[in-house]
């Protein structure tokens, strides 16, 4: 990375959450056995985040300076990965592990359905967030030719047609009234969707009376949504640099450049 | 694909389990509520029917022939992906959405330990299987320079390194004496790590006192593992396209050469 990209990176790299999200951060700042180590702006840490606070959970939540990695976080996760979890001595990463974790913790407010198929049918729903929209809502957003802004738009556009049709017609959530697992999994990159591909890719919003639109709503306004969510400007400044594609140090962006499968 | 291609493509395609796979398939050929759609050469599709086996749950195999993909399948899963399980009127495909449906209707063999800390750890592990382990495979497999071979080689052991550091000192299964979650996974990948890539990259044979080369050994020797498995000749000969890359219609392949992720 040149001094100067490096520069810009770190000024433009938010170090603490705005707006609602920051006040969550405060009101979970004391010690508590069960630590959620995140980044403000990371829509991997987001997913665990809602989930801590759907299911009313005493966690102690630490912003990581990726710059600066806490010894805390280095001692259960030596390449230092965000979301990640301690809780007592012992630590885990990955958002769909401990979304996973999370459920088996606790019977409040479960976020998977119990019957066994609709457990199975949530988690290829999440499956198909992870492996179609999520590398989509990077490729667009990283793509600097308008070609290939044109061609993936459709494709991201494609991946969100489906889950949208499988969702329950009246909603607003995937499954019905309340939000659940694949709600969770999706909620950050809807929110990053409108708010920075609008921006950037000038990525539609969605008709208020569509069903996605109706999804997005319902989305913006759950509280476990709105808590952990930090101002526009936030998300804005921190996905600059992928929608110019500058080099960085996000293991995203080098994997979508790279064409391997994201970290 | 050329004319040519596609008769050697077509040629080299069993369609037909081998050795004692081919008896499970023939046990399990009767009608049954829950159905498995499979290939015989695929890893994915091992994963699931080595846990059908471990569980001893009443299930009946179908293989699926990719270029005439059953109705019955189709109905349930559009794009015909195999591994894909239909339970009465219900379906779904993924393996690992699979293996966790299979743990949630049966209380009979679990594979997922009962703690929820080593739950999370095992998947963890199974998502550096899934994201780190197969595509070193698959890129491996795929490379024509001898230059970007020893690369790859070199970054797959790195990989499986770090899960054999992981895995339980005496064994000679991940968790200890009996095959679990880590193991149903990783199994269809040891198999073609020492049958596929030993024949086509001199992918050296694992050294019987090494701790990979114990449960390598363990894994091979394992009742499911057997039932699941084809003579030597049926992978080899359904690899060699790969180690060719050659154009084929195979999803695994055109991911890779594409850059996108797994699909």
């Amino acid at each position: 990375m040149s001094t100067e990209n490096q520069q810009k990176n770190q000024k433009e790299y938010h170090k603490q959450a705005t707006g609602e999200a920051l006040r969550t951060v405060q009101r979970r700042s004391s010690e508590q056995q069960l630590k959620l180590f995140g980044a403000c702006f990371c829509p991997f840490v987001q997913r665990v985040w809602i989930s801590l606070e759907v299911k009313g959970l005493d966690y102690q939540y630490i912003e990581v300076d990726p710059y600066k990695k806490p010894k805390l976080l280095i001692d259960i996760n030596p390449r230092g990965l965000v979301p990640a979890l301690k809780h007592g001595e012992w630590g885990c990463h990955e958002s769909n592990v401990l979304l996973e974790y999370l459920e088996d913790i606790t019977e409040q407010h479960p976020l998977l359905p119990t019957d066994p198929k609709s457990r199975a049918d949530s988690r290829l729903w999440v499956d198909h967030i992870n492996r179609n929209i999520i590398p989509g809502f990077y490729r667009l957003l990283q793509a600097q030719e308008m070609g290939k802004q044109t061609e993936f738009a459709q494709e991201l556009k494609m991946e969100i047609a489906k889950i949208v049709d499988a969702a329950d017609a009246d909603g607003p959530f995937f499954l019905g009234p309340d939000l659940r697992f694949v709600d969770v999994s999706f909620a950050p990159w809807m929110i990053r969707l409108s708010r920075v591909l609008g921006t950037y890719r000038g990525w539609p919003a969605a008709a208020e009376d569509s069903r996605f639109g109706k999804w997005l709503k319902a989305i913006e306004e759950h509280e476990a949504v709105k808590k952990t969510t930090s101002d526009h400007k936030l998300y804005l400044d921190s996905y600059e640099r992928y929608a110019e594609n500058r080099p960085n140090t996000s293991q995203v962006a080098n994997a979508v450049n790279s064409g391997r499968g994201l970290p």
